[in-house]
C-alpha cells in the first residue's frame, strides 16, 4: 500500500533499498551523489566503480574532501552484496514497509538534514508516520535515569499524547522508554527511532514495549533490516529524532551524553530545545541545568510549557477555541466524498475508498493524504480510518500517569484539524477551490 | 566610634533617628522630604505641623499624590513620642549603633534605592557593613524550605563565604537561617538583615543563630529598637537584601513567595539574579523554574556558577592570579603608616591607631575607610584589625558543609583587595597620589 505505484517508483525504492546497504548511515556524500543524480543511476555507476567526474571535481572541492576513493570501494562492495528486492519482500512478510523521499508518509521535515537526510526509512507499526511526526515532541534523556527521570519522563509521554501530541524517542532503557510507556498508556501513537534494523529488537528486554509500539505507533529505523547497533549509529541516529519533532525536551542527562547530542540537533535544526531541572544533587540532572545555565533551553516543568513552546499560537495556546481552522464545509466535493467513504471503525483501503466514494484511485490517493494531515483520517492496521481527535489541551494531573487514559470525545470534534499551517498542497488546494 | 563627631553630625545623627520613629520603613515621602530638606529641617516642619509649600506643590504633582494631611498627622504624633536620644544611649549600652548616609559605614549601593532608602540603619555585631557588603550575595529562599533547599542554603552558605564573599539574607528560618549556619560554619561574616529592630528576635529560636551572627558578622535593620515585625515591613525589607548585594540567588521558593519579591527588587536595582533549580515535583522549587522560564534568573547549581555571574571578570574569574590589583606599595605615606598601626589580632580603635600612625584622627579616619574597603582591614569586636583574606576562589566539595573551615592564609595574601573597582575616593586619591 505504501509502495508508489508504477515501474519508475518500484526501481527508485530498489534502488534506494540497494543503496541503503551500500552507504553508511547518514553519509552526506552519498546524499549529494543521489540527489545529483538520483538512486539508480547513483547504484549504476558505484556498480560500473567510476564515480561522475564533475561530482567527485565538486567533493573535491570541499574544505575537507571526502576518500572518494574509499567510499566507492566499500559502496561498490556491499552493493554486490545488496539484495534490495529480497529485502522488499522479507519486510513485507514481517509487516514492515519501505518509504523514501516522495512517499505520502514521507516526514518531509527531514529534508532539513540536507545531504545527510535518510535515504529511506523502515517503518514498522500501524501508525503514519508523516502524520503522527506533525505534531511530535522528542522526549529524550538518559538510559541510566534515576526513579525521578523515568517518573516525569513518564508523565510527559502521559501528557503530551493526552494532548495530541505524539512522543518521538529512541528506544533505549530509561527516558525512551518511560516516555513510550507513557504515551502508549494514553492509549497514543509514539514512534520509536531506532539505531538498527526495526526487526532487531535492541535492548532485547524491549521486545513488548517495541510489539506495544507497533501496535499503536510506529518503530523506524534507515538501518536496513538485520543490522545491529553501533555507537556511531545512536549518534547519527540522534539527528532524526530531533528533525521528525518540532521539538526536544531533555528530562534526564548527565554532562556527557546522547542526549545532549540530540538537543545539540534540535538547536542546529532551529527546533525548540526544553530541559526538565531536577536536584542539583543530581548528575543525571547536570546536563539539563548547563542547557538552561546557557541559555540554549527553555525551562520546561510540564507537558504544557513544553507544548507551550513548540505549539502553534492560536491553535495550541488558545486551546479553548472549539472552531476548526479548517471546517468540513470548506473541503471540496470530491475531498468531502471521500472522507465520507473512510470507516470510522477497522479501515479501508485506497482502492475501496476510492470505490465507495465514486472518485479515481488518483483523486482518492491525493485526498487521503491532505485528509490526514490535517487530521481527519489516520492510518491503521488495514488501511485508513476516521481519527478518534485527543483530547482537548488540558492540564496534565499530577497523577496522570496513574489514571486511565481521559475518555475520548470522538466525532463532533472530527474536524478540528491540529495544525492547520502545514497541510500539503493538495489539501491547501482544496481550500482555495471551495472558499 | 560610629557615631561621626561634632556637633551638627550628632544632631544629623538623633534628627534621623527620630524620622525613623515617625516613618514607616520606606516611606518615599519622608525619604523626598529628608532629601531636599534635611532630617533636621524635616523634623522641625513635622513638630511645627507646617510642610514646606513648595515641597507639598511638588507631591501634589505625582500621578497618585500621598495623602500629606494623614501622613503629617501620623508623623507629628509619633515624633512627639520618640526620644532618639534614649534610642541611641539604650543602643550604645546594648552594643548596636546607628549609622546614616555618609558614616563611613554606610554601604552606598543603598543610595539606589533613591526615595525609599533607609534613613538610618540599627547595626548590631562585629563587622563592618560596607566592607562586608562589598563583595556579597544574597541567598534567599522559602521559610518552609524542604531539607533539600536547607542542604543547597547551606553549601551555598559555606562556598560564597570561602571564596570570599558575603551571605546577606533575612533571619527566617529554613534558606535565611541555612545560609546564615553555612557562612558561620565556614568562620565567615554574615549579614541578618531583620524586618524588626535588632534587639527583637524573631523567630525566638533564632536567638543562638543571632548571637553567633553578632560575634562574626552583622544583624542590621531600619526598623528602631523594639520594633516587632509586620508583614508589610517583611516586604519593604526584601528590597534591603536585594540593595545591598551585587546579586541575589533564589535557593527554593514557591509561586508565591517572599523570595521572589526579593528577586523582583534584584532585577528592579540591575542586580543579579540566579536561581536554584529543584526536583518540578516540589513546589518549593516552582517559584525559582518561574523564574528560569521567563529568563529572568540564570540556572545557578553551585557556589561557584553565582559568583561566577556576580564577580567582575578578571578578579573572580581569573581567581588563580595572587597579583593584588592595587598592592601595598601604591598606598601613599600616611595610609601605609596607618596600616602598619592596626593589629593584627584584637582590635584598636581610630584614636589610639592615630596616635600610633602618627597622623591626625581625621586623616586615621579616612584612611581606615579606604583600607577597609579596599579589604586590608576589618572591623573587630574593639576597633579595627588586619583582615585574614578568605581562602582563594576555589571549587566548595558537595560535602563542604560537613568539613571544617579552610585553614586561612593568613599574612601574606593580606595585600590582596577583593573589590578593587569599587575603592572609595580617599583611597583612589592616595593611589593616584603615589601611582
Amino acid at each position: 500500500m505504501t509502495r508508489p505505484s508504477g515501474r519508475q517508483e518500484t526501481d527508485e525504492l530498489e534502488a534506494r533499498a540497494a543503496l541503503m546497504r551500500a552507504a553508511d548511515v547518514g553519509d552526506p556524500v552519498m546524499g549529494r551523489l543521489v540527489a545529483q543524480y538520483g538512486a539508480s543511476e547513483a547504484a549504476a555507476t558505484i556498480r560500473a566503480r567510476a564515480l561522475p567526474p564533475d561530482f567527485a571535481a565538486r567533493e573535491a572541492q570541499h574544505e575537507r574532501p571526502p576518500d572518494l576513493t574509499g567510499r566507492l570501494n566499500a559502496w561498490y562492495a556491499r552493493l554486490a552484496a545488496a539484495k534490495p528486492a529480497a529485502d522488499l519482500e522479507a519486510g513485507e512478510k514481517a509487516g514492515a514497509r519501505l518509504i523514501i523521499p516522495g512517499s505520502p508518509e514521507w516526514p518531509t521535515q527531514l529534508d532539513q538534514l540536507g545531504p545527510s537526510r535518510p535515504l529511506g526509512l523502515w517503518l514498522h507499526g500501524t501508525a503514519d508516520l508523516r502524520f503522527a511526526c506533525l505534531k511530535s515532541v522528542a522526549v529524550v534523556g538518559a538510559r541510566a535515569a534515576t526513579s525521578y527521570g523515568s517518573h516525569i519522563a513518564a508523565q510527559f509521554g502521559v501528557g503530551l499524547s493526552e494532548a495530541g501530541w505524539t512522543v518521538v524517542s529512541g528506544g533505549a532503557y530509561g527516558v525512551d522508554g518511560a516516555a513510550h510507556m507513557g504515551a502508549l498508556a494514553a492509549d497514543a501513537p509514539t514512534v520509536v527511532v531506532l539505531a538498527c534494523g526495526v526487526d532487531v529488537c535492541y535492548p532485547s528486554n524491549h521486545d513488548t514495549l517495541f510489539a506495544a509500539v507497533r501496535e499503536r505507533g510506529v518503530v523506524i529505523s534507515e538501518c536496513p533490516p538485520g543490522v545491529h547497533p553501533t555507537r556511531a549509529r545512536f549518534l547519527i541516529r540522534n539527528r532524526l529524532i530531533a528533525a521528525l519533532s518540532r521539538g526536544t525536551v531533555v528530562v534526564e542527562a548527565a554532562l556527557r551524553s546522547g542526549a545532549l547530542n540530540t538537543a545539540t540537533h534540535a538547536l542546529s535544526l532551529n527546533r525548540h530545545l526544553g530541559a526538565v531541572p531536577g536536584p542539583i544533587t543530581s548528575s543525571m540532572s547536570a546536563g539539563c541545568h548547563r542547557l538552561l545555565r546557557e541559555r540554549k533551553a527553555v525551562c520546561v516543568t510540564t507537558p504544557e510549557e513544553m507544548i507551550d513552546l513548540v505549539g502553534v499560537i492560536g491553535d495550541d495556546l488558545a486551546s479553548q477555541s472549539r472552531v476548526p481552522a479548517v471546517s468540513r464545509d470548506k473541503l471540496n466535493d470530491s475531498t468531502k466524498r471521500v472522507l465520507d467513504a473512510v470507516p470510522a471503525r477497522g479501515g479501508a483501503g485506497p482502492a475501496s475508498i476510492a470505490v465507495a466514494a465514486g472518485v479515481s484511485l488518483d483523486a482518492a490517493l491525493s485526498a487521503l493524504g491532505g485528509l490526514a494531515a490535517a487530521g481527519y483520517i489516520e492510518r491503521a492496521a488495514n488501511g485508513w480510518r476516521l481519527r478518534k481527535t485527543a483530547t482537548s489541551y488540558r492540564k496534565a494531573p499530577e497523577s496522570a500517569a496513574l489514571q486511565p487514559p481521559a475518555t475520548e470525545e470522538a466525532d463532533e470534534q472530527a474536524d478540528d484539524p491540529p495544525f492547520p499551517d502545514d497541510l500539503p498542497v493538495p489539501y491547501q488546494a482544496a481550500e482555495g477551490t471551495d472558499a
